[in-house]
């Protein structure tokens, strides 16, 4: 097929990034604070960007870290904060990558099964209560990866009453947060209770994953190991493309420029939204996301997800969904949407379904 | 003190930063290259810089790793290719980030003392023939950290032969290989056998560290298994300073920019060289370094390392050399001298050796 259509990576498309204007923010990082930000530098980050997460948290500097995306944090806390054996709480299905990093350190992994777009909160209870308390819950809240579910407020307040009774951790990954096409944004876990929550996010999907600027947003101990960690690892992630994302701060551009990211976006969710309806109907089940990168299917049961050479042959690739997974996962696709035009996107699930 | 003298990291001057240069780099790379470059990208790196290095190491692109500094790739090398227990032997004095990654891995490291710049080779051949065979020997061949010292090429000879014999790796730590200010450049370890060479470097030393992009040589299975670790850890490393890398290189400015780096540093290594004969005199000794950041002094037995308050009295501050060793280093001193101009050096030094 000429045109292969790819639901593989949640990627921002190349058409978003503000290249002319990350030119003028490198110009004057470069020029303005090159002493500092080409030398070897302090490993939670560039303080002027640190301090305005923390402002935006309601938190300190010593609460901040930044770093070369918010993987690299996630294996930083894990290896400073958490000791192989460890319980760890998960939704499932979750952010392969998490997983990954998790089963890599020897935690012990626990899903909580997404129903409708929601975790048996009765179950977790139940699980905490016969004794089995994670050292952290890992969630994603806001338009979930990979299932675009969002978490709803009760759910919040009840799993944070249950963290702050049974003494565990949120991990709360939010880089979809700011992406909201539609509907009200609904508050943190990390704003209800910062000593409960470590929040992480970065600013691939605000601006550009190419920059490798993430964060997290936790308790000043929390943070300290972290950092420590860091240091030993790596002596700093890099102060110069950190300055370059606070100069677009700075220059007020990162508002419109999410903005201009939200029109983009919905006009290719309501593609994948009318395509699901049309192409797949009642062949599977889907959540209607208000924001973010995904939306995931749900097959049938009677239905299987058509294999590699198959969609090839219809120009179509698919991600192997079971990484999203501790178990199971067989009748799941994730279905990344931001990438795409409209009329790729049709054409995406037009094909899908013809294979069903 | 109005001006503090501090010998403690081993750091480029900032004037030596090419800002005006790195400039017209991130513009070109971002304007030309930006729709690769801001997005996600492969976990090796940058493909034309990664070529660029196989080229001048006569490898494959498949035998090169980008990273966020070759210490981040070293961490990903231990934990890619070694298991906590393994043996590696290291010189003694060493880089200590290198000695705090190998412990927190939980290797078992074994050091060869470096005795007028040199280790005992008897003494490892005997460590081998006794059954004691690392995994990797840890060297900076090329103006050592912390000592100074130049491996003699005989002394690369013999290692690498019982490197072959016995079936270790030598891991070679180069990142001052390129400021030599005086004598002729001697061939690395990888470029007598890249069987048995994991090479390593940056572009910290010879540009900025605040680029954060360092390297690894080696072969394609060792490389291959680096490059899994490092997806899994942080997706990748950001391909847009590794691009702001090779526009300065394609634009024919490195060679330059090193050579102008070698007549700075020349005259600051000779201040120091100068001021240790005249100051220091028989108090201690130390090697001439023929390029690189750094000189040790060794004090005589009789006399003691000012501590930090006697220090600060005078103006002086100095690092805590013991994190160099296994054990001991009580006399020892690591004295950087790029980022100081010849006067505060003779300062410095002048200051040391009132207190000695």
């Amino acid at each position: 097929m000429e045109n292969m259509i790819a639901f593989i990576r949640g990627i921002p498309p190349a058409e978003s990034f503000p290249k002319e204007k990350l030119v003028e923010c490198a110009r004057s990082a470069i020029l303005d604070h090159g002493d500092q930000i080409l030398q070897y530098a302090g490993s939670a980050g560039y303080d002027p960007l640190r301090q305005w997460i923390a402002d935006k948290h309601h938190t300190d500097l010593d609460g901040v870290i930044l770093g070369q995306g918010s993987l690299q944090l996630l294996d930083f806390y894990i290896h400073s904060n958490l000791m192989p054996g460890d319980l760890v709480f998960v939704e499932q299905p979750t952010y392969d990558r998490t997983l990954t990093l998790f089963k890599r350190a020897g935690m012990n992994v626990k899903g909580f099964n997404l129903t409708n777009g929601v975790i048996d909160l009765g179950e977790v209870e139940r699980s905490l209560k016969g004794g089995s308390i994670p050292k952290a819950f890992y969630v994603i809240a806001d338009f979930q990866n990979p299932s675009g579910a969002l978490m709803p407020l009760e759910h919040r307040q009840e799993l944070l009453g249950l963290a702050e009774q049974y003494g565990f951790l949120i991990i709360e990954d939010g880089p979809y947060r700011h992406l909201r096409y539609t509907g009200e944004p609904m508050p943190t876990f990390h704003e209800q209770d910062n000593n409960h929550v470590l929040h992480m996010s970065s600013f691939s999907k605000m601006i550009s994953p190419g920059l490798r600027v993430g964060y997290m947003v936790g308790t000043k101990g929390m943070i300290s190991l972290i950092r420590q960690y860091a240091e030993d690892s790596c002596i700093n992630s890099s102060h110069l493309n950190q300055a370059v994302v606070f100069e677009f701060i700075s220059n007020g551009w990162l508002e419109d420029h999410i903005g201009s990211l939200i029109t983009l976006y919905r006009s290719r969710l309501n593609a994948m939204l009318d395509s699901l309806e049309a192409y797949i109907g009642d062949k599977g089940e889907w959540l209607e996301p208000q924001g973010g990168f995904f939306a995931g299917l749900t097959l049938n049961e009677n239905l299987s997800i058509p294999d590699e050479k198959t969609c090839k042959a219809v120009g179509l690739s698919l991600s192997n969904s079971q990484g999203f997974f501790l178990n199971g996962g067989e009748k799941f696709l994730r279905l990344p949407f931001c990438a795409l035009n409209p009329e790729e996107i049709r054409t995406g699930i037009q094909r899908l379904a013809s294979l069903l």
